[in-house]
């Protein structure tokens, strides 16, 4: 799924590949240039867009390095030395240069400008932005914010104090009360911590057709691409979904569970409530999660799982009758 | 504790029992018509209501089938030949039967002609329904919602950003920010997932004497009857209270914790925080959970549990040293 | 940090000392009154303030009791005895005492005529107190509440829905949507449940310099000082931090976690989600804690902790160990 980032972040600063290199000034250790363009875009290791830069830490990814309009920022020195003949900067802190570019070349609603590029209506007891795209079937309660570039398909209901920003939300979609989309993500580098240094994302939500999510809920955007709920999923109350998660189709996920950054769900999950799942793990097809459980691994399909660590249903089992023995010693 | 379903969820279409044939058509497998009349409510296995329709699966209640005016749905093949001089329909899919009924006979916030039942009015900075009714001495906050059909009693405080729909609000009740009271319960039929196959809840949510509600909680309103906090009930911030459940008087709920559907509980219940109840279980009077416990079934009187699955306190106890001396070895 | 509690909570009455007799009437066991004077303050074991009453029932503090413009209200006979050269009173019930003598001298959001004591201006699709003081640098998004006495310091970025009352918010905050600054803290007396018998919260909330917090969230105000969250502090979404909780610099608290009343916190916390913090416990500084954690009693500077109850990491990893162990067997 591509979607076009301008429509949320629009751009703040129009500079070329060649212009980083005065941006990033003493974070550049070296660089290499091949060719000059305009740079309208980000790449992810999982998108790779045209006229973008693509900010590389690792070396063991195969990379389409032979485009030359994806030009790379990298702190990895091997990885430099072995692409010097494409576009490419070798910088000392890869975390601190994407702020500041990103922060340079792209308004978002966590630098001071945003307001400035959005305007919104009041329509109907909602403030609406100019340059979202509903559809004339949408049904919106009161007290809602809708933001810029959101788009929201056929004959879904949005309900009351609802927060909708930074997605797209596709048809026949429920979104109950009190809930936020499209919000920040919990991202930033674990030394620099402050608002000043928190890391830029410019990615969005997809919510996919049929999906209902609860009341009070928080679903936070792609850093750079999608946090994303595919068609058919039941999210109840109270529920967190952090940024990049992608959630397959047919999840039932009930109320207070939190599923960390990065974490891929694949079709059919059915988990109870108050369960968490650690960052950047995998979990599987047809999966079924006890309530409470905590998720600290990957999971393959067709599992049943629970506990904390959780583990397959049969062992959690076993290891409760242990702690049962143990109550009654 | 009876309510007039119509004031908060209009009828959509009359019909009569005879109707609900035509309106199944297929999924009717046989039927008996002993007389007919217009359908205005829906009874549940605890409320049996004049001129409705009970939605039966399994056949070991006792129900007042004498009744001629309460027609019964049922999937159950021993329960519909041995009623068969009552008004009965035998059909195949007893959830999907609920469904189509339900959102044919009444406008609900989760069907897409409810808007045009209702309408609001912007008084002091709050979306209130022209059919609320509101006593003189409540003071409400700014960016509230009240929906239709709502009561609120005397000198009740409602704060800022609330959404109150499909409940009564008895005297005295505090209701903190961001809450939402009324919304959809997470109920579906798990082989039917998607917001076209929903469960029509069209019962509420009643808050009795002098409760305080907390900040971001939310309270699911009954699926046909109604979900109920006791007077003098304590709930803190960011609680999850399912559809159905009955807590009783003086209950104290510390933050984040969640209550599944259907769960029934006594008077004076101390719960700590981060707790979570399983579904359908019946927890005594004088109850006390430890925080973080995970309550997996009935619970007696006067009991003191922790853990999860929570036990007696003092079994959890030597549960814990138990545990500790493993983490010494 | 001293703050002016009358820009928060307007003096509702005028009392003197001497007054408090008379409004605790047959509440009051035995009296000595040193002198008279005006009573604006209320004192606590923290933060001595003129002119003030301090409701004390523990005698193991020393206490500027030579300090004549500050009178006690005590139910401990011991502690009374010994200082009836003092401005005390000597009461059979300390809690209803306090409920009685702050409900009478304070307007506060919980008692019904707070209204009054203020007014919102409808500034650009937000409410905000008259007597809020928010810097022109301040973004803020729509359907925001503001509160009286409020102060927003330099760039700071309000998002949509939030709301804020009895707190200061210093410079470079970053505060998400649907989130709840300065909500009641869940305090009271368990033998006396109900929304009359409600502990009068009369603190504020203070959040440092460039702390972001996230969507969801509730941040309760102090009993009568504040909650603090100190500056570069990072909070995800959904998280609750109770009344009176101080939070060090540079915290890192991930979705879901909660923190009981009275915490304190040193610096750098690592924090993983949905952990829980019992009350009234002391974090050291540079403390880790796993997620799913449940820490309930006082942690050393530089500990790394998980499990529930939390203790050190490897003894954690070892009971783990045990855990896997039984259930294979």
């Amino acid at each position: 799924m591509f979607f076009q980032r301008y429509k949320f972040f629009e751009i703040k600063n129009e500079i070329s590949f060649k212009d980083t290199l005065n941006i990033l000034d003493e974070l550049v250790l070296d660089f290499h240039i091949e060719s000059n363009y305009y740079i309208t875009e980000i790449s992810s290791l999982n998108i790779f867009r045209e006229n973008s830069i693509l900010f590389l830490s690792k070396d063991k990814y195969s990379i389409p390095i032979n485009n030359k309009n994806i030009g790379i920022i990298t702190d990895n020195k091997n990885f430099f030395l072995s692409n010097k003949n494409h576009n490419i900067l070798y910088v000392k802190d890869i975390s601190v240069s994407y702020n500041i570019i990103i922060n340079f070349l792209f308004h978002h609603e966590d630098n001071f400008l945003y307001e400035l590029s959005d305007q919104s209506l009041f329509i109907n007891g909602n403030y609406i932005s100019k340059s979202s795209k509903i559809d004339k079937t949408v049904m919106i309660g009161k007290n809602c914010f809708i933001g810029k570039g959101v788009t929201i398909g056929e004959n879904c209901i949005i309900k009351n104090n609802v927060v909708l920003k930074n997605c797209i939300i596709k048809n026949n979609v429920i979104i109950n009360d009190n809930t936020t989309i499209g919000s920040t993500g919990f991202g930033f580098d674990l030394k620099k911590m402050g608002s000043d240094q928190l890391t830029p994302h410019i990615g969005i939500v997809l919510v996919e057709d049929n999906v209902v999510i609860g009341a009070n809920c928080t679903i936070d955007r792609g850093k750079i691409d999608y946090t994303k709920i595919s068609k058919n999923s039941m999210i109840d109350n109270l529920v967190h979904i952090a940024h990049n998660v992608i959630i397959g189709e047919n999840a039932c996920i009930a109320a207070q569970t939190g599923i960390s950054g990065s974490v891929t769900i694949g079709n059919n999950l059915i988990c109870g409530g108050q369960v968490g799942f650690a960052g950047h793990i995998e979990i599987g097809s047809n999966v079924v999660v006890a309530a409470k459980s905590g998720v600290t691994k990957n999971i393959a399909d067709n599992s049943t799982i629970a506990g904390f660590p959780a583990v397959d249903i049969k062992e959690w089992k076993k290891q409760i009758i242990n702690q049962k023995k143990n109550g009654y010693k």
